[in-house]
This record gives C-alpha cells, sequence and structure tokens, in this order.
C-alpha cells in the first residue's frame, strides 16, 4: 500500500549507434502496482481538468509533451498527509513519473505553450465506476505550495 | 503466441473540459502479452538503430514524437511469413501501436525533421541476454514493399 505522491526523475543512457534509451516504469520499481492500462491524455494549452479522485487506482503520470501543473490534494483519512496539498511542474524537456495513489484528488493545467500530452500506466483499466469527479471552479494555484 | 506483426491506429476519444483520451495499449488487447517495462528509445533525426531481434519479449511500440521508419524481417522458421519483410512509417500526427512478436529483426530510422521517440511497452524487463543484435550496413529500404 502507497501512501506518498511521489516524483521520480528519468534518467536516460546512451545507446548504441547514438541517441539513448529511457526507462519509464518497470515492474519491481517502487510506485508499481501491477499493469492495467496505458493511456494518453490530451490537454489543451490554457484548459484545465480535474478534479478527478481514484478510489481504486494508482497511477504513474509522465508528461511526454509540453508542460503542465499538477495539484494532487490528499484525502485518505487515515493518511499521515491527509488534506495536504502538493503541486508538480511537469515537462517534456525534463521527464519525470509521478505516482499517486488512489484516494488523492488530482488536476491538471497545461501550462507550456503547446497542448500537452499526460502519459497515465495505470495498475487497471478504465471503470468510470472507481473514480469520483468534482468540479473546477478555478484553478487553485493561489495559495498552495510550489 | 502471436505470430502476426501488426499495427492497431490509435483512436482517440473527447474528453470533459476539453482535450481527449487516447487508449494505447490494456491487459486482454490483441498483442498485449504482460507487462515488463515502459522505455522510450530517443533516435536522433537521421540515425537508423538495427538490427536487434528478440527472442522472448513482444515489443508494443508507438512512435510518441517525429516520424520512424522501422522493418520487420521475420526469422521464426516454424512462421507462415517467414524471411517476410514489412515495413512500417510511424508519426506521432497518426498514432498507432506496432506490435512486434519476439524472433523478428527489426530496425528503425527517424525519417522526420526533429529526433524521433519510440515507445516501447515491453512484456519483460530489460534483458541483454535476451536479444541478439547484427550490424546495420546501409538502410534497407531500397527494394522492400511500403
Amino acid at each position: 500500500m502507497l501512501y506518498e505522491m511521489f516524483l521520480t526523475e528519468l534518467s536516460s543512457r546512451p545507446s548504441r549507434n547514438g541517441g539513448s534509451v529511457i526507462p519509464v516504469v518497470k515492474k519491481g520499481d517502487l510506485g508499481f502496482a501491477g499493469f492495467g492500462e496505458l493511456y494518453f491524455s490530451v490537454v489543451p494549452k490554457g484548459i484545465a481538468k480535474g478534479w478527478i479522485k481514484h478510489t481504486l487506482m494508482t497511477l504513474n503520470l509522465t508528461v511526454i509533451s509540453g508542460k503542465l501543473e499538477l495539484i494532487c490534494i490528499d484525502d485518505r483519512t487515515n493518511s499521515p498527509t491527509y488534506k495536504e496539498t502538493v503541486c508538480f511542474i511537469m515537462t517534456d524537456e525534463k521527464l519525470a513519473r509521478l505516482t499517486v495513489p488512489s484516494g488523492v484528488w488530482i488536476a491538471f493545467k497545461c501550462i507550456g505553450n503547446k497542448d500537452g500530452v499526460l502519459m497515465n500506466c495505470a495498475d487497471i483499466t478504465h471503470d468510470p465506476s472507481e473514480s469520483i469527479r468534482k468540479d473546477l471552479e478555478d484553478w487553485p494555484t493561489q495559495g498552495l505550495q510550489a
């Protein structure tokens, strides 16, 4: 059982003939909770999405294009970080993987100058009944820790 | 056991608040043989890589940035397409997933005007002992079916 939301910076190794290889997530990694589905969310420039809270899914998020701001609010009453808010900036220029356990509200906004693409390597397949949504009235960065 | 190399076009569905969701691969999909590791290969503009033949890994490849040409040569003596060559053009402008079973030689070249990024959702984790390499003398498109 994972309690933390955490960011893992992705590192690359050079490959023969030029170029590089960048491992994103593998079996056994901290934060990997199994594989159900891999999908992309396209987030148009300036657009914010949220809130969504998954009740079962563990998310492993990577921004593969553009720049996104992600806000996570821990809503697990039994968590040591209950009600805490964390803000992450993720970009394709510095690849990283954000692990978000179930029970955490998330919202994200495309803050770059092109459309953003957020990839999720999720431990379960899509099931609308396991997520809860709330309207995002305003983008809530104001007053949050960055 | 998979015999075919095949391309699956990825389709998107609109998501609320704008943008879209693009499923790439999920448990149960034809071509999905399990999950071991997800990684990116960065292929600089004009650079070709290959040949590589995996003896165990089933690859599920998606070009997430740029444009690549991929060539597959079936090297499975028990396959109905033994020695056949297939050429695929893959681009981030028309997302697709290419399933390549083990026992097939592959080579790929970045033919776009920016660096290419090829994502592999592989059924096993990286293990150099399960792949065989051969030098790529020249880019072999000449004379191949497109």
